[in-house]
């Protein structure tokens, strides 16, 4: 049997999530996590195509249910539990791994079946079996729940996650490549009145699946002019606009071998960047452009918030829509009114990975800033989605000019005529964080003007 | 708000079940479902494409996550409970339905908040809460948890779903339509050694979402050559096969409002059905014609099983697999080496669809027919699939070849051959049993060697 090409980043994996338990003072005991079970559709017998458990795959790369890991501390040496298969399953499901098949496969040093789980803790004399926080089931570890800490476990793994090694940088570069090749070919399909969002949407699936990418990292939006005001638009039940300057809001990545893309692009159905939605485009450009060059280790990823919404207050000046000085308009919250949610997220084998907010740092309660994923400074390795937007939504707006606070920074009539057609904008990359930089994984994809206007023109 | 286009059979369906707990004696109290919660990705905030329970859908048609519903026996009014959404609801998913809304889209009597469910109840003066028999949550319903009533609803529906109006067969007709065209689409994409078993699912998907058919069904199962004897292979991740002989298993539908196809053709890579392949293809189209002319109210569903292994005996006889007569071979249980699954199930809102065995039908124990899903009499309204099979798996066959008693009727050299090359073929379509036989919703799609061999040459 073939080994993973996952086992040896797995491997690596678990020698950091060790050496972060090493620095937290445990050296002894067994790390023991319980991989992602088969599950079906509620009540019924239906399986839900299997994606394994993120912290699981990460330890142990495995892409099958029902598995089990320990791992001994002070030896490193790692055991992986298959389950006991029954006698119909060849025919069912084809000649089941064995133990011997599934240790070369993963690269593990032991392979066992997981009635055997309760033996090798025996064996290995735990002191202590270290667990995630989040575990509730233990039952494959019998009367050594007794054992069970919690205390230090969780944060080895989030820390050593937070940190993406080379080989796991790859990993999300080919969940990019494939996922830019699907946006591409949306970018390529639409046309003005052309379809349907859920078309575009079941493109854009396509794609990715024959290209390897099985699962989205997430739901796909797919929202065409005025549905771009709507966040999370996930219905993607509308037509493609009749008119050919509205725009097509795509927030779409698939995942491979488990890591995750996040990307979005928004460009007009007609193929040409126009008016007030060429306005709104340029801005969220500008706010984009100038987060991803300020980018590097060192920076408190909530100041490049801050930095984003300084830019959209310009560009906010600068299109009519707000008036008042840059500071004053930041001090009062009025850029957040376009520029509702956070600039970006961790990203990795979850599209919103793990770490965001370290134990004990709280969240921002300003408008906007709020709902940021993240409060780090960033490191090298450490991989973000930036993602600016600016939003005409009409629950934001309706609020704002009848807030006697607010509606005396808005251009009341530009504000209004942006609203009745202007949906939203949102541009958003993924990069990983280098010694002096980034490497934007998706900066490939077409995005500036020019760019997209060339590639819908095909 | 548009009235939902289910609104009308739902109330249907309410009428139905009301009616099957009268005749079980219950006139009072209230039916309580909870319908399906938003989920999430393990451990993640991505959250899982919602597709409501199919209970719940049954009753109330509706495709929000959250709700809940209750019945007043005796007044027959319908209560569906929604959620309270939050403040900052309009600007991440758009402006939330009213509780008025809801009650226009469903047709309900009543539409409240999730809340008030205690308060309903109390003003119902419901005796008991009678809930599905494998519900196990019922905290929305607080203290009248203490009334709740496991004994007749769970029959009652199940009763209601087995039997489907002409509005449901019409539903699954459209589920049959795009699904059959997406395998028409596939057996004119393939091509021998062109492409994998994962790009043509990949297009299945795609050809059923474009037209609406959001779900699979079930997990397609894509099998190019030996793959198609492993009966439920759902890796789809080998090549298409380089030999012009060998055959695609294409067991794959969508859902369309819920209701599911279950479709299964076998065709040759290289567009003519040849030799071993096309002699096994034809004792499965002739165990399919069998069952499909039998079929009709009064018939026992087990008695077609076993119409279909005489059918089989025959088949393999004459194609020289097998030795003795037709009784001898069936009493010696040699079809099931061949053809060793089910014939068919009840299908619906579930794939799987509920009532296979009502209460104290025990399961058969025989070889193959023991798999079988369903033991019933069938009546007019009842929905199953036909998809018999004849497959070469070698977990069956090595068994065979080594047991002296099964042996003796197998003619080994041939048996070896087929072995070597054939993988499996099945034949699958759904039917709808009618006053004096059979409705096939999927007999249009290619089956006949003849029509396969047409359409592959496009």
């Amino acid at each position: 049997m073939t080994t993973s090409s996952y086992a040896s980043l797995a491997r690596e994996n678990r020698v950091k999530v060790l050496k972060n338990l090493a620095e937290a003072g445990v050296t002894t005991g067994v790390v023991y996590l319980a991989g992602m079970k088969t599950t079906e559709r509620k009540w019924t017998d239906a399986e839900v195509a299997f994606r394994q458990e993120s912290n699981f795959f990460y330890l142990t790369g495995a892409t099958q249910p029902d598995l089990h890991l320990l791992v001994d501390i002070s030896s490193q040496e790692s055991y992986l539990f298959i389950p006991k298969f029954s006698d119909d399953h060849a025919l069912w499901c084809g000649v089941p791994p064995t133990t011997s098949d599934m240790k070369s496969l993963y690269g593990v040093n032991h392979a066992r079946t997981v009635d055997e789980i309760p033996d090798v803790l025996s064996s290995l004399q735990a002191a202590n079996v270290h667990v995630l926080e989040q575990e509730t089931e233990h039952g494959a570890i019998g009367t050594w729940q007794s054992k069970v800490d919690k205390t230090a476990l969780s944060t080895a793994v989030i820390e050593a996650r937070m940190r993406k090694s080379p080989g796991e940088v790859e990993l999300m570069r080919k969940a990019a490549k494939i996922s830019g090749d699907a946006h591409i070919a949306l970018m390529k399909a639409v046309g003005t009145g052309k379809g349907s969002e859920r078309e575009m949407h079941a493109l854009f699936e396509y794609e990715c699946f024959r290209q390897g990418g099985r699962f989205q990292a997430y739901t796909p939006i797919v929202a065409s002019g005025r549905n771009g005001s709507v966040l999370h638009y996930v219905e993607n039940s509308g037509p493609i606009s009749t008119d050919k300057r509205d725009m097509l809001l795509v927030d779409a990545g698939c995942e491979y071998d488990c890591y995750a893309a996040d990307i979005t692009r928004t460009y007009p159905v007609g193929g040409k960047y126009e008016g007030d939605w060429k306005t709104t485009y340029e801005i969220v450009l500008d706010m984009q452009n100038a987060v991803l060059s300020a980018l590097k280790p060192g920076v408190k990823w909530e100041d490049m918030h801050q930095l984003a919404n300084k830019v959209a207050a310009e560009g906010l000046i600068k299109a009519g829509l707000v008036k008042g000085d840059v500071p004053t308009l930041l001090a009062n919250h009025i850029p957040a009114i376009f520029f509702p949610h956070g600039l970006g997220h961790s990203i990795g084998l979850d599209v919103h990975d793990v770490g965001g907010y370290p134990k004990g740092v709280p969240r921002l309660t300003d408008p906007g800033i709020k709902y940021l994923r993240m409060r780090r400074t960033l490191e090298k390795g450490m991989a973000v989605t930036v993602e600016p937007g600016i939003y005409f939504v009409d629950a934001m707006l309706d609020k704002a000019l009848a807030d006697p606070e607010q509606v005396r920074y808005l251009n009341v009539d530009v504000v209004k005529r942006f609203q009745a057609t202007v949906g939203g904008v949102r541009i958003e990359d993924d990069v990983i964080i280098t010694e002096d930089g980034i490497d934007n994984l998706t900066g490939w994809i077409p995005k500036e003007v020019a760019d997209v206007e060339k590639v819908m023109r095909g």
